[in-house]
């Protein structure tokens, strides 16, 4: 069976129609039939090669949710099977036997396989195939499928820092950016016990970002208010493309205060030495989580009722959702629906 | 009484004779009689007025050890008593009701006593004010007052960051640069029970790092071990002031890895953002410790027959002792005899 899909043939191109086979299932993969996928600001990225790492035809899409379609040999029937439902992310592979992997940190696994790198396609297509079943999270019933699908790259890249910088429900938070990822890490850290504040250039978002747990709102763009939240924080989650003066941010830390960046700026990260020395402050980089950290990811928010605030689009208008995320336009995940 | 001392009337000036009167002792307050004082870098920046905050008549000195000469009426006669020998260092007192000082962080309470700034004076004397006794060290039987000194800057300095960030004993770490801190830094992680690097720029102190207890040497200048190193280390403390190529060093922590900065460099530290997240890797300033944990390093210090490398002067040749520190002559730390 061939996946249907929808690819760029090049840089920047628009995505047109492309079939390929994808060979015979190995013992560990696993087939999955798409009926959503969410699309992240680095599928952009990588159609355009914004990396310069893109391979062409690609089929972006890693935010990905449907049903098993088949399942490899060696693929435990208590954990997947056939038609039951499922989503999966960023890695849909890891070698299983590394230091890594079997300390339970798959997502920095040197020969993880990355679901949009490296010629493997991803899920703007009909199927899409994981490379190891234990990275195919079956989907609590509470959560929707077109939730489900933006949860496994947005949703474990703001969850998982919680869990690695040990974020305390005692906590003073930030989370800089009120869009894809920023929408959820504020409902996250809400849920998580913190006193939540938003950072937004404008005060466009405040209403909802009030509504999504923030109990504090910063517009920063012409005004002193990060200024005057100097030492204000524990833990600030950056989740903005952007450059932002990185000092600034040192200085709304409180002292032992982690900023973690789990946004791609375009240019290096710079920090004043004395910003960051005096008072023992931290610079974390942060990625999708685990196997286990994923899972509990699903599990916390199904149990906190929490959801992504997403626009659904028919797949067939792939080119247009995809225009929406490049344009910053998504409020605040676009979606594609089978 | 007044306080005999040799200090620096103005930036960059020769050192002079200089009396100062202390005024009473304060209830919490304790005189040190100096027999010995270290010579910090930060001592050198001071009295040069490099950060612009110095105050003259300038006394330096933060290393000090020596004998109690008076205590205050509340200070702990079962913890300290004259004629005791003792020792303190960076920071002298704090407020002791702050948040930060009640969950044992003195060493980042924002009313914190810098031994050598807005006023206060050094150790460059006969006799140096404690601004707190709970600050004022009792010297393991273990350790020579000389010894002592240099600990209670550089000791705790390099000490510290191995509590508060974790370090393990299965940790693959290094140390950059083998000066002051450095050599310290050394001898610590391998009693830590760590395997640890030194990294330097040439070869020329290498046989004295690995009998302070590094078992691997990288030379980075014209050579490319550095490069060869990479994803080696679970922690890197660099101890050096100057700027380095900080995405090499990124690029030698292991997924997860710490890079610690405990040197000040003149320049902004400029990170890719790449290097830092696509592994979960951190970087973390340093400071010298808490109370606790100053006290901990010392007890670890006499446990481990730890010894700082001393160059020792008279305390009447403070000006060269202090230009020897300026010219990066010192091997490891100057220290002052009264």
């Amino acid at each position: 069976m061939s996946f249907r899909t929808h690819a760029a043939g090049a840089a920047k191109a628009r995505l047109l129609p492309f079939e390929y086979e994808p060979g015979e299932l190995g013992p560990r993969e696993v087939d999955v039939a798409v009926t959503h996928c969410g699309i992240c600001h680095t599928d952009v990225g990588m159609v355009d090669n914004e990396w310069g790492v893109t391979k062409y035809p690609f089929v972006p899409g890693h935010e990905i949710a449907g049903t098993v379609a088949a399942v490899g040999a060696s693929v435990d029937p208590a954990r997947l099977r056939v038609g039951q439902r499922v989503a999966f992310g960023a890695v849909c592979g890891s070698c299983m036997q590394c230091e890594w992997c079997e300390s339970g940190k798959q997502n920095v696994c040197p020969k993880r396989v990355d679901t949009v790198m490296r010629g493997h396609q991803g899920g703007f297509a009909t199927h899409v195939r994981a490379a190891d079943w234990r990275f195919v999270y079956p989907i609590p019933d509470a959560i929707a499928s077109e939730h489900a699908a933006p949860l496994l790259c947005a949703g474990t890249t703001v969850f998982a820092p919680l869990l690695r910088q040990g974020v305390r429900p005692v906590d003073r938070v930030a989370v800089v950016g009120i869009g894809g990822l920023g929408h959820l890490a504020l409902q996250y850290l809400a849920k998580w016990g913190c006193e939540v504040t938003a950072i937004s250039s404008s005060r466009d978002k405040e209403a909802l970002a009030r509504e999504l747990g923030a109990t504090n709102f910063i517009a920063t763009k012409g005004t002193d208010e990060l200024r005057k939240a100097a030492q204000s924080f524990d833990f600030v989650l950056s989740t903005v493309s952007a450059d932002l003066p990185w000092d600034d941010y040192l200085g709304i830390l409180r002292p032992q205060g982690k900023l973690c960046i789990v946004g791609v700026p375009e240019r290096p990260i710079a920090l004043a030495p004395f910003s960051l020395l005096t008072s023992e402050k931290v610079v974390a980089g942060g990625i999708p989580g685990s196997i286990v950290e994923t899972a509990q990811m699903l599990a916390f928010t199904a149990r906190h009722a929490i959801k992504p605030v997403v626009e659904l689009f028919p797949m067939a208008e792939a080119n247009e959702a995809l225009d929406h995320t490049r344009q910053g336009k998504a409020r605040f995940r676009a979606v594609l629906v089978a």
